[in-house]
């Protein structure tokens, strides 16, 4: 970002509680790499993996532990979870975007709406009946907020978001462009020809400290309501279907899908283009690898997989005629090996 | 939602054909689950797995089959098709969103566009020359229908929904937010180097009764136009390429993705997160599971899949060696064969 | 499109180059397949799959290669790249939309803004500070500009595109609506209990002539950018996280999604729904088939793919079972071997 904070090393690591080996007054600007950062950014080092880049290394200073603080050529904050501390730092030169409180004269706010004299409401917003916006709260140009929602304070909805009527988000929640909540969940009964809509009546909850990626969508509840607790984060194009409820500090990375009534424990992880078959749970402390299918519950927690792996499209073609005849192959092998078990 | 609407249980049970088995005069409000309604709520009975469920129902009445009936310890509303009157009762408690005709005064609606004078345009909404809007049609706040685009009687679009030119949706349409229907198609031809534009000259007509979830795209075609036929039901964030043709009542649920040239027939169902190749038919009938590829034809009506299922990390990482080794297994395996039955 | 632009043949193959055989005097206003074109409608032959319905088209003329041209009833457009030579007359009838230059009353443009004379700006658009817009740039209805983003010459952002600040498209760039660019990445560090943000400090820059399909997300970098380099082609859907960098002329199809810091080269083309795992690298002029999952760097360019293609949902469950036993499988048949080896 262009408009930069400045900061001294010293003043910056009485900020971040670390300690400083090094010149205090040195001045920094900004973040960079080990092999990118210039001699005002802040760099880290995280990954050992990357320890052999600490001798070119020619950032004004670097946030590591103190096993590694004799390789640093530069300045040193020495820190017992680096990567920990990178994010605290990362906050520090985070854009103050200095947003004004204030509704633009270009947002549509009905005149039932509470709106805490804090909050800014962006150009061409549309805020409906009923909506209650807390303190600080900043609702981007161009979002829509339906009648009856509720938003706690200090939360963000950036440009373009979309929530349907009802929905309450928590506070320092965090929700990202063309991202919408609360729209109908995928309910039909079929007549025997034609698919009769179940109208949505429940509502979507979101806790506090939760952030939303962009593009994301959120379903309403059928009956009850679709339930995000705490503390969870979540990415861009991610599908959440009506009356999911998602523990509390769990990870929904990229492009993951959940079926109707998944329940996620807490401190779960799916990773990228994950998909959940509908009405299953996952219990706390599950991880999920990138793309994989959950067909079923999880009653332990662990590392799960699924998929085959990549290969060459040749050997693929090869490989895909077998996997249609592998119940076959295991049957024949079990009796081969019992005829050759008889000879 | 808040805004609840009243019934008399004996009114409700005629509004929806349904015999009451109980006190005619009790007064319901909404729908409950069989654990959660509340004594003003309708339950219902549908998967016989949840029969143990009555014995501790609290609400006003209960949607079920005569089969169930003895043991529901409260009103019955008897059913020969409990999930499907459970859709009927739901359009009874769905919000009255009380949408207003005429044109907000934020809206721009382009002076060459025919509005019918029930049709409802939202703040913030932006409606090009030509356009063509239907009686009661609802246009959501921050909608954008391109030019020449018609939108037939009954319809809605939420907030935030793109229509590019020409697009034509039927009566009884209703989109989700986000949802963009138009963009062009994905074509390109090699020139060796660079990719050349197939500029996309085709459009998309949508039939009667579509719903169309959050987020989700479908182009317009390359030459000719791409085809959602009456009642198709898709999800959140589905992709439609260009010339797609979707036969009538067919079901596309989140996330699934079909290729350009895709034909489905009718009442096919396709899961969550599906896959469906370029060029490819699907006859009537096809059910398609949870993030499966579909990487031919379908010529027969029955269930398809793939994938390997989910299995702990540990095991996926030793099989997914020995599914690229599977052809040669195979091979070693017919070759074991035929050399023991040699001997 | 219903607004048609009007050519004679002789005066379309002198625009496009092509040797013309047949009446020059021809009136043609645009394109068709080859089974449905009509007599005012080019059509074209690029597969030869498609030779047989050559005999009954009545098109006004066909471009094809020289081979063809005496199987053609009508006039013949001759082409070495009959394909190519279709993109370049499908340019010639893509609907003018004849966009009027000038900022919409209904815009808000920040003073600061830098915006080109030959610039159009739609309706309820939000352009903020220190922007600046090439020339012939289009932004349009509803899109969001963020604090000094760059726009080059020519590009087009189509309705409803949220771009956030900092971000720099190139010149020629189209991106369609709902997609938004510089979000900020997925980037967590744990403090043992909860995620703490790492603040996404990069941008995003984007090469000219890139085109980016609807609903497509790419989220700006966490420390350096995220780099889409000149030529690429994106379609709907797509994610691109934190510090990807795709190289010049690539294709992404739609719904694939990146994970952060990957790398891929020049000329890739990744097919719909594939997932890359974050920070791998695949080298210039790797194919990757529909909804395979990279889950290792590529180093030899070539075609690559996973999954195990479709089959009846019986056999699939049948052979699910096989897959987690396959390492099994595999031992029990060496064993077996060796075993008969020594009889």
């Amino acid at each position: 970002m262009s408009l930069k904070k400045h900061f001294t090393l010293g003043k910056l690591a009485g900020l971040v509680e670390l300690e400083l080996v090094g010149d205090a007054g040195i001045k920094v600007d900004g973040l960079g790499t080990l092999s990118n950062a210039g001699p005002s950014q802040i760099s880290f080092l995280s990954n050992p993996a990357y320890t052999a880049q600490l001798a070119d290394c020619r950032a004004a200073a670097v946030i590591l532990s103190r096993d590694f603080a004799s390789k640093c050529p530069v300045a040193v904050l020495l820190s017992d979870q680096p990567y920990l501390s990178l994010a605290r730092v990362s906050a520090l030169f985070a854009a103050e975007t200095a947003i004004e409180s204030g509704t633009h004269p270009s947002a549509c706010v009905d005149a039932t709406a509470t709106v805490a004299s804090s909050a800014s409401i962006g150009a061409n917003a549309v805020v409906e009946a009923g909506v209650e916006i807390g303190e600080h709260v900043v609702i981007g140009p161009g979002c829509f907020v339906g009648k009856r929602a509720r938003i706690g304070a200090n939360s963000i909805l950036h440009a373009n978001v979309t929530l349907y009527d009802d929905v309450r988000l928590g506070r320092q929640v965090r929700v990202h462009s063309s991202t919408v909540i609360g729209a109908d969940g995928f309910g039909y009964a079929s007549d025997g020809e034609r698919s009769i809509k179940i109208h949505q009546l429940g509502g979507v909850r979101i806790g506090d400290d939760v952030e939303i990626g962009a593009g994301t969508t959120i379903d309403r509840g059928a009956i009850d309501d679709t339930v995000i607790e705490q503390g969870v984060k979540i990415d861009n194009q991610v599908q959440i279907a009506h009356n999911c409820h998602i523990g509390a500090n769990s990870i929904i990375c990229g492009c993951t899908a959940l079926a109707g009534s998944v329940k996620l424990g807490k401190h779960c992880v799916l990773g990228g283009a994950v998909g959940v078959i509908n009405h299953v749970s996952l219990t706390d402390g599950v991880q999920v690898s990138a793309m994989s299918l959950v067909n079923r519950s999880i009653t332990r927690p662990g590392a799960y997989s699924s998929g085959t792996g990549l290969m060459t499209t040749g050997t693929w073609k090869r490989n895909i005629v077998r996997f249609r005849q592998l119940d076959a192959i295991a049957r024949k092998l079990k009796e081969l090996e019992s005829s050759t078990d008889k000879k």
